[in-house]
């Protein structure tokens, strides 16, 4: 065996350990959003503690897998493709930390609603949506995992779907408030949800905007990936 | 002159060049900070309109930043603190763009807010809120480029007075929505603006942080560095 084919099969280990520990990330994520939806749906504050808490795993992944990164750029020294790639990696490990920083939020703001008269439908509204972007997620991974262009254009297209059950449960929201102003401070809370879990969706678009750079070379249209485009949402709301 | 000066010279020269992008970023995103609080106290679209347009700016510097640092560790291959350093700077840019998207999106609702009835004093609040962020993130870079690890644990303490005036204006507006129904669309753009100038300064406390991690070798404390901590600002919001 050659040295250089010895360099390349050391990096190509090292890349698929990191890349174990962005699964495992991912896993870790997913469960966090559901279970957080579900804390809400049931006010389970038990199982929103148990979010809470789970959030540190998710960090000290995305630690390992950066310090993984460094110790691989400083002892295989990548170029161009390869580099490209654990650069990539790094920018996916901190999207899914962010999804978990979202998650944890959405679980303490149960604990707090638990408090508040419930909001009609608003449990399964967003539950519905926290499900709509855990897919959305778990596609964006595998897309990155078999470098599927396609699969990671769909999940870009979804992330509309997220955008407009966001804009439909934001006006609810307003209706209910103007209603009665005993629940203005049950939907703000609500409302924020609604948003952190828009910006989950839009972490999983900017992981599926990297895996389409990476199989293709090229940035989808005009967007650029980055960790959760930020719209004015309400721009078109009532009044 | 040696060769292994050469390098090391070399990689600093880059290294340099890749500073003088970040500052330019920096000085741009400070810039956006207070226009974008203007527009909105003054009711200033057009100023307003100049804001979001001036993002483009800022986010093709990021992506300047993330070239010229994928050419430095393909050519230099950098290691331990100078690998260290690259890896910071990569975060400090990506740190920044966001202030620039949450400038821009600031920008963005003051064009919803003069079609609305003004808040009384929110302007104000919010300016000085702006000001005060924007130091933030101007002590942060000068603490980066001196390394100077005193000044940015200066600039992690300020931060704390900038949670401390989101809760008092998150507190403010409830009052406002609670008294008069029509306040509330407006409040609720206002609340989002306060909550995106609260997240600009946790992003100048996650360079501040890296700037210490870069000096010390040391994490602060039991804080992280991140783009944005996530609180539950809303948690003891008055019912």
């Amino acid at each position: 065996m050659s040295e250089n084919a010895h360099i390349v099969s050391s990096y190509d280990r090292d890349l698929e350990a990191i890349q174990a520990l962005i699964m495992k990330m991912g896993g870790l994520a997913e469960a966090a959003i559901l279970d957080a939806a579900k804390s809400l749906e049931r006010r389970d504050e038990e199982l929103a503690e148990k979010v809470t808490r789970g959030d540190a795993a998710i960090d000290a992944l995305e630690e390992q897998v950066n310090e993984e990164c460094a110790r691989l750029l400083a002892l295989r020294q990548p170029q161009a493709g390869d580099l490209r790639t654990v650069l990539t990696v790094m920018k996916i490990s901190s999207n899914l930390e962010r999804v978990g920083d979202y998650a944890k939020n959405l679980a303490k703001r149960t604990s707090v609603l638990v408090q508040l008269q419930p909001i009609d439908g608003a449990g399964g509204a967003i539950r519905r949506m926290a499900k709509t972007v855990e897919g959305m997620l778990k596609d964006s991974l595998d897309a990155y995992i078999q470098r599927d262009a396609e699969l990671a254009e769909d999940v870009r297209q979804r992330d509309h779907d997220v955008d407009q059950m966001y804009n439909a449960l934001f006006r609810e929201f307003l209706t209910f408030m103007m209603e009665d102003p005993r629940n203005i401070t049950a939907c703000m809370h609500l409302h924020f949800i609604a948003k952190n879990i828009e910006r989950m969706g839009d972490h999983a678009t900017s992981i599926s905007e990297q895996v389409i750079y990476l199989a293709t070379g090229e940035m989808p249209e005009d967007d650029r990936p980055r960790g959760g485009r930020l719209s004015v949402d309400m721009a078109e709301a009532p009044e």
